[in-house]
């Protein structure tokens, strides 16, 4: 049975952040509330020895004929040998027989699209739709890809840019500026750029908050995207009592991996039965934003139906091109 | 960075069962008490629709190079259409950066022979050294491995096979009896067959007991093989009244995936701390077999930690011979 391998290049040529991208990651997670999706737990390993983790998460999804099994190994001293932290790949298995189909060998390229679609996703049913002003906290890929995610489904004229190191900030000001034809500014003070904000995306691997309570207005909507793990925390805990409505990506990984974590630690997390997941607002089965001068904030951990959506979707449309070889 | 493909054919053509295997899962199993090995909990995924389920098993070993992510899928409406139950692939990563380094496409090729060793390592250290009548229960690719395992650690000289289909007990016994040069029996009456036995091992995926307490005598070690999953149970629970020495290969997994399951649930389980590992029987830390006339039964779900130790072995042993393809 032929396997086919497709590369990281590969890859990127057949998929980047478009309408499609985005739709396809929103009709997984709505999936979560429509259809009868299997989802574990996350595996995750500790390398300590070498300031390592690995991650490895999946789903299946009844209307795809293939899910994916998503590896991401993250080992934080690689820059210091000139490696990336993060890497990775998917194997894709067909739904019916279980079956290898395909290798995705992407070094994590497919985990940052569908984690900037799932900003999207919570931008486009979050925050209110004038929101026209935006913050980026971090200037790592995911900064550069949150922020052209908004674009996609907000009308955002400017944009400002908060880093630890300025020079990354307007880096990425100037890239971006450019590129989407916004005003991008980058900027010292968060406390200062914070209430100017219409929405704020969160991107750090921070382990101390970053976000003040506050600073929080009434009408922002907050995509807090950068804990994924026990140890991370952009958001002071405190802001959960300005919060109109939190929304989990996936509660039993928010609680977690995401910044309830922090907040249930703090007693001031919401009862669960007030939690809805995101898959809820976009079926509505749940209400999200339901005045504009509410404040939202969503949690993203990422999910494994997020990968076995956008491995689907990538394999397809590198098929159609040929791409690939076959093993 | 090149990752090394390995087929198949090339891995069975690097890696059998020999005593150079079996050390290798004995030294694997034995790190779980010597060093600070990381084996997170089995990620386990069912796809009822299509009767299928997958497992993911992993872990770091300090003293090996590399860690394996391995996927088993079990698709077990696959024989209707001419297809493999099981599958599967081991991706293997540097354990100092994550990279990926070498896919081993072994569909399940290596599961089987590293929980064949580990047969092989539980008959060594609780059957009494003298035994010389095997009994396997089950026809499938483990009970001729698991028989082949015996021979290599045990003075075997005779064997009998049960199986609900006469005809592969029959076939099995006749094909082996050649090879290992031993006399093998295709039995009917498990009643006759298990008194009979110094070692039995059960081999099979029954979701009932085979196994009943009253065929039990002094002296006799069972090694089950067969449940690796919460649905699954060869041996009777009122076996376990007559168990000098209850073994888990980890007992985390064995209480819901392994024979101690059953047990738990009726209530004839030992208290945990009455449980030891296979790791700590390898390395002295305590008791296993300590009387000629003990029963003794070792519980084995397969480990994360097995199947690491496989993937470097076998990806040394493939290299060296200049196998696979670098993508």
């Amino acid at each position: 049975m032929a396997v086919r391998v497709l590369t990281e290049a590969e890859l990127k040529a057949a998929v980047t952040l478009t309408p499609e991208s985005i739709a396809c990651i929103e009709q997984a997670i709505a999936a979560l509330s429509l259809r009868s999706v299997v989802m574990p737990p996350v595996l995750s390993m500790e390398i300590p020895e070498h300031n390592g983790e690995v991650d490895v998460k999946t789903a299946y999804v009844p209307c795809l004929d293939s899910f994916a099994i998503k590896v991401s190994p993250g080992f934080f001293d690689n820059p210091s040998i000139g490696l990336p932290s993060l890497n990775g790949l998917m194997v894709v298995f067909s739904a019916k027989t279980g079956l290898v189909e395909a290798l995705l060998m992407d070094n994590g390229y497919l985990t940052d699209i569908r984690t900037a679609c799932a900003g999207a996703v919570a931008a486009r049913f979050l925050a209110r739709p004038d929101a026209h002003n935006a913050l980026i906290v971090g200037t790592g890929v995911q900064a550069r890809l949150q922020l052209q995610a908004l674009c996609q489904v907000l009308p955002i004229k400017s944009a400002e840019v908060w880093g630890r190191c300025k020079d990354k900030a307007a880096r990425l000001a100037q890239d971006l500026g450019q590129k989407l034809s916004i005003t991008i500014q980058a900027v010292d003070d968060l406390s200062l750029a914070v209430p100017r904000a219409d929405v704020v995306v969160t991107t750090t691997p921070s382990r101390s908050p970053l976000l003040q309570a506050e600073w929080l207005r009434p009408g922002q909507h907050i995509t807090a995207m950068g804990s994924d793990a026990n140890y991370k925390n952009e958001i002071d805990p405190a802001c959960f009592n300005h919060l109109s409505r939190y929304v989990a990506d996936r509660r039993t990984q928010t609680m977690t991996r995401g910044e309830l974590r922090t907040a249930l630690a703090y007693g001031n997390a919401p009862a669960t039965e007030d939690i809805p997941e995101l898959s809820e607002i976009i079926t509505g089965h749940r209400d999200g934003r339901v005045s504009a001068a509410d404040i939202t904030l969503c949690d993203l951990t990422g999910m494994g139906v997020q990968d076995t959506a956008i491995a689907a979707f990538a394999r397809e449309r590198a098929e159609k091109e040929g791409a690939g070889i076959l093993i």
